[in-house]
C-alpha cells in the first residue's frame, strides 16, 4: 500500500509503505473509512520536533475491521470501530481509573502510520469501539473526529470541571478548542466563552454553543474575563494551545477552586509554582484518555446529538495529504479530511 | 501588651505592642488561649523572606472572645473559638465553593500578630468557630493545631483525594506532613506512605495512621514508591515541602490520573509543564481553605477522635517566643507552643 510518511521539515510524500499485517494475537487490521491531519502532527512537519528518518505519519482513524489475531474477542471482522491515538489494554489499573492514554500497556498508534488505507491496531478488544451497525456516510467525519479532536476537546472540558452553572473559557480557537466548546455545551455549561480572532472559527465556535467570543489575548484576555465573571475569574478553563503565554493565560482567567484542562502539548513551558501556589486552582492535562469518551461520543454521533465533522473544512483524497498539511500549516484549512 | 516582634534576620523579640481594638464593626477582639510557631514563620526569621520594618508574627490562634464589634451576629464574648489565617466572610462565592482562603475579602490574620495575649480578629462571624462550651485544657494544643497545621495537612490530604482503597503518600514529615499523615487515616486511606529520616517524626507519623515509612529522597524516593505501587505510583500524593526536589518527587510519584496536594509554599519552584501534561496528574495546592474544614475538624478533636495537638513537642510561655523559634531553627523541635 501507499501511505504519508514524513521526509524532514515540510516533506511529506504519500508513497510506498508496508502492508500493515497481524503481528500480536490481539491486533486488528482495519481498512480505514477516512483519516486526518490532526494539530500536534504540524509540530514535526514544522520541524519543531525533528524526524530523524522517513516517518509514517497519522493518528486518527476509524473503519472497518479486516482482520483480527487470534487472542481478540470483542471486536469482529466487518464491524466498523472507532479508536484512540493511544492503542490500550482497557483492564489495567489505569485504564479502570479511566486513564486509558496511560495504559500501563499504551501503545501510540501514530508510531504506525494512520494516513494510510489500512492500519494495524494493537490491544484492539481494549482499543476499538464499535457503531452499532455500518455508518450513513454522512457520519463518518463525526466519527473521525471522536478519535481524537472531538475526544480531546472533550477530556478538555472534563477535566476544567465544565457543567451546570458554570463559566467555561475555551483559549485556543482550533479544532480542538471548538470541540471543547461542543463538549462544554453538552455538559451543560451556563456561559461558554471562546477566546478567538478568526471569524470563521468563530462562527463555528457559535454554531458549537459559545455564548460568548473575546478577541483579547494574554493579560488582556485575562482582563476581560475577570470583567465578565464580577471579578472572580471563569469557573473552568480549557487550555487548547500549549504556548506559555496561553497557559498563563488559562490559568490566570480561572478563580480560586476552579479548574484548568490543558490539552496543548506544552513544549518548553514552565509554570511558576509559587504563582500556582496562590492561583489555588486545579490542575490537570495530558493526552486525552479518549477511551473513557467513545461509547458516550459515538451515541451522541450516532443519535445525531452533536456534529463535531464540522471541524473538517477541507476534504480531499488520501494521495493528497501533502495538501492537506500545507493548508493547516497556512491556517488555509481548521483541519483536513483525507479519503482513502 | 507585649508580642513577639521580628526585628530581623533570626532577631525576634517579645516586645511592647498597641493593645488591639475593634476597628471594623466586623471584628472580635479574643483573648488567646495559647498560639505557635509556624513552618512557615521560619521563611522570614531565616531572612529567606526577609522583613522591612519591626513586623508582628504569628497567625495561628484560638481563645475567648472578649469584644465584639457592633455588626457581629454570629460571634458572641464569652465562646472559645478558633479561626483560620486567612479571615474571610464565608459568604462571597469562593467561600461559598470551599476556597475561604481566597475570599474576596480576605485579610492575613499574620499582619495582625497572634504571637501575643490579645488578637483582632477580622471578619469574625465569617471566620471564627466555635466550640459546643468551654474546652478542658488538654483539648486546646488540639484545637489551636485546627487553626492552621492541621488544616492545612488536611487541605493536602483533600486536595490529593485521600480516600479509602487508596494509597497516600506524605513528603514531607514536619508538623503539616504528619497532620497530612492523621488526615489521610480519617479519610479512610489504605496505605499511608509517609517520606521521613526522623526517628521522632517516623514515630508520630505511625502513631497518626502511617502505615509504612520511605527513608529515601529524590528519585531514589520515587523508585521506593513505585517499588511499592506495581510500579504505578501512588493515587494521592501530600507535598508539604515546597522545594523543587519535593514537588519533582511528588509528581513522579504520583500515578496517572492521580492527585497531588501541594501545601509547602514553593519559593522559586518551576514546573515542567511537559513533563506535566504527560504524568497526567490532578495537581491542586494553595493556602489551605482552613475555615471550610473547621467545623468538622472541632467536632472531631472535641469527641476525642483526633489528638493532632502531639505535633507540640515543645511548650513554653509566650514571651519565651524566641526560644520557640530557634528550637524549630534547629531542629530541636517539631512545633513550638506558646502560652500567654
Amino acid at each position: 500500500m501507499k501511505g504519508a510518511v514524513l521526509f524532514g521539515t515540510r516533506d511529506i510524500r504519500y508513497v510506498e509503505r508496508e502492508d500493515p499485517k497481524i503481528i500480536e494475537p490481539t491486533d486488528a487490521i482495519i481498512r480505514m473509512a477516512s483519516t486526518c491531519v490532526c494539530g500536534s502532527d504540524l509540530w514535526p512537519y514544522r520541524g519543531i520536533e525533528p524526524v530523524a528518518e522517513p516517518t509514517p505519519m497519522g493518528h486518527e482513524y476509524c473503519g472497518i475491521v479486516e482482520e483480527v489475531g487470534s487472542a481478540v474477542r470483542a471486536i469482529r471482522p466487518g464491524q466498523f470501530v472507532v479508536g484512540s491515538f493511544f492503542a490500550s489494554d482497557n483492564t489495567c489499573p489505569i485504564c479502570k481509573a479511566g486513564y486509558q492514554s496511560r495504559c500501563v500497556h499504551a501503545v501510540p498508534v501514530g508510531a504506525l502510520g494512520a494516513q494510510a488505507p489500512w492500519l494495524r491496531v494493537p490491544l484492539a478488544d481494549g482499543t476499538l469501539v464499535a457503531t452499532p451497525e455500518l455508518p450513513p456516510n454522512d457520519l463518518i467525519p463525526s466519527l473521525l473526529a471522536a478519535s481524537d479532536v472531538l475526544g480531546t476537546g472533550w477530556f478538555g472540558a472534563d477535566a476544567a470541571a465544565a457543567g451546570p452553572a458554570k463559566t467555561v473559557v475555551i483559549v485556543g480557537d482550533g479544532a480542538v478548542g471548538l470541540c471543547a466548546v461542543l463538549a462544554a455545551r453538552q455538559m451543560g455549561a451556563e456561559r461558554i466563552v471562546l477566546m478567538s480572532r478568526h471569524e470563521d472559527r468563530q462562527r463555528l465556535g457559535r454554531e458549537f454553543g459559545a455564548t460568548d467570543i473575546v478577541t483579547e489575548r494574554g493579560d488582556e484576555g485575562v482582563a476581560r474575563i475577570k470583567d465578565m465573571t464580577d471579578g472572580l475569574g471563569a469557573h473552568s478553563v480549557v487550555e487548547a494551545v500549549g504556548t506559555q503565554e496561553s497557559m498563563m493565560q488559562a490559568i490566570r482567567s480561572t478563580r480560586p477552586g476552579g479548574h484548568v484542562g490543558f490539552v496543548g502539548i506544552t513544549f518548553g513551558v514552565e509554570l511558576p509554582a509559587l504563582e500556582l501556589f496562590f492561583a489555588e486552582i486545579h490542575l490537570l492535562g495530558g493526552p486525552a484518555p479518549v477511551r473513557r469518551f467513545l461509547p458516550e461520543l459515538i451515541d451522541l454521533i450516532w443519535n445525531r446529538r452533536i456534529n463535531p465533522g464540522k471541524v473538517f473544512d477541507l476534504t480531499l483524497p488520501l494521495d493528497q495529504v501533502a495538501e492537506g498539511y500545507r493548508a493547516m500549516d497556512e491556517r488555509r484549512a481548521i483541519k483536513s479530511l483525507l479519503v482513502p
